[in-house]
């Protein structure tokens, strides 16, 4: 039963987003009001209709409170099935930055978003680790798959990722910095990245990126000093002005050793 | 700028899901590898691709690792345009519990859902409210609202969400049971949903929802007792089995006072 509820639930979906490219933003049965409990004082209760969908008015995704969320949870939650498609997330001619390159599949899927094989037009991608290995690693990867002219397109480093403002050129409009907290998948678990240095370069990613770019993290906290990452890393998103960003997290209750995954959009001016 | 950033990407999840109706999970940018995750021991940290979509195999929908959820955030991060296409999150003939139905604007939706006005087919609502001022308003606004036949297919009860298995026929499978804690808007707002009686009823929706069934909360940590509230619930979603719910929560991390969503899915077996 629950099949055919998702196979409907997908349908509407799909002919709701296929027709609308401003999204409105409802209160759907599945939602509370964001709209409201956003631009009202959070402090003030407000108890309103989560399903009220057919008596509401619509507000458009310029109005949206937290722009960029949607997209970053559906992301999050479905795939994409080719390639193709997971190129549209981020723009041609974006500079984004892998911040924990590892073994270089982020980064990989990075560069095909920001450029455009067809007529060479593209972005760049700042990939960083502070392990050799995992520098070595991706570039072998980089190697084995993309031509030169691409590869020219991924700049890598052998640096940590809080120093990522000394080799993004200045005045970069970066669009996204990922992270991949933890320590290298095959390599030495011993070396896995740390609250100071990842609280430095969060530093680092708000001051690099541009207003509607996203700083967005997956935080592992099965491992010793996962979660005292995890802490470091609400503290500095619980940080961030709320006129200026809209930092959320998204985490399974009933498995408390689950990554948790955070983002951090910086809102457009 | 970032407005094409999410229509392309709007455009690109519409004709992906028309295609799809066993929606592939796929790691993406945005995500991390929820699959391999959950499957392996969450214990074991692995660290693995975001965004190696071009390179992974598909897994399909039924091996979906939390199945529903897609469902459950995509209607929560996005509106639907329409009341038929609300309609479809949940099924016709579905038996749904609004078990805080405050002013009534839920109730009334859900009964959209569950019904079709074509050929008068349909499910039920049951309503609950320990306000009779809340019964009262929830009545006037489907009197408004609704013809009696309609009408009929809510069933209203001035009872503590508690006692939700007092009125809901027993072996019902009921599709949803929603709450909106806190207190009445424009009632007294000193008669505020309490913890004792919200895990009471917690633990009745548990017993009373069908596999494939969903409970989902708006939970208001802004007035007094509402984070306490808050506490409980992640307490019992926590102790939920993981090999039959999945259990989340989404918080805003700058906005501390900001509604917490939290949704536990029955697994089907």
């Amino acid at each position: 039963m629950a099949a055919a509820f998702f196979q409907a639930e997908m349908s509407v979906l799909s002919s709701t987003l296929a027709r609308s490219y401003s999204i409105p933003f409802r209160k759907t049965l599945m939602s509370f009001s964001f709209r409201i409990a956003m631009e009202r004082n959070p402090s003030l209760r407000i108890r309103c209709s989560r399903v009220a969908a057919f008596s509401s008015s619509p507000s458009h995704s310029r109005n949206f409170p937290v722009p960029g969320i949607e997209d970053v949870f559906v992301g999050y939650l479905f795939g994409r099935t080719k390639a193709t498609e997971v190129a549209h997330v981020i723009q041609k001619g974006d500079i984004v930055v892998d911040a924990t390159c590892g073994n270089g599949n982020d980064t990989l899927a990075m560069l095909k978003m920001v450029t455009d094989d067809s007529d060479g037009y593209g972005g760049h991608v700042y990939a960083l680790d502070i392990q050799k290995d995992a520098i070595e690693s991706t570039s072998s990867l980089l190697d084995q798959t993309l031509g030169s002219k691409e590869k020219e397109r991924v700049k890598l480093f052998n640096i940590c990722h809080s120093k990522m403002e000394e080799i993004v050129p200045e005045n970069s409009r970066v669009r996204m910095v990922a992270f991949n907290l933890g320590y290298l998948p095959g390599g030495n678990k011993s070396i896995i990245t740390v609250s100071d240095t990842t609280l430095s370069a969060l530093k680092a990613a708000e001051r690099v990126l541009m207003p509607g770019g996203l700083i967005s993290l997956v935080v592992y906290i099965g491992h010793p000093g996962g979660r005292e990452e995890l802490d470091v890393v609400e503290a500095f998103a619980s940080g961030l002005p709320v006129s200026d960003w809209v930092c959320c997290k998204f985490q399974m209750l009933n498995r408390p050793l689950a990554p948790v995954p955070v983002f951090m959009f910086k809102r457009e001016k």
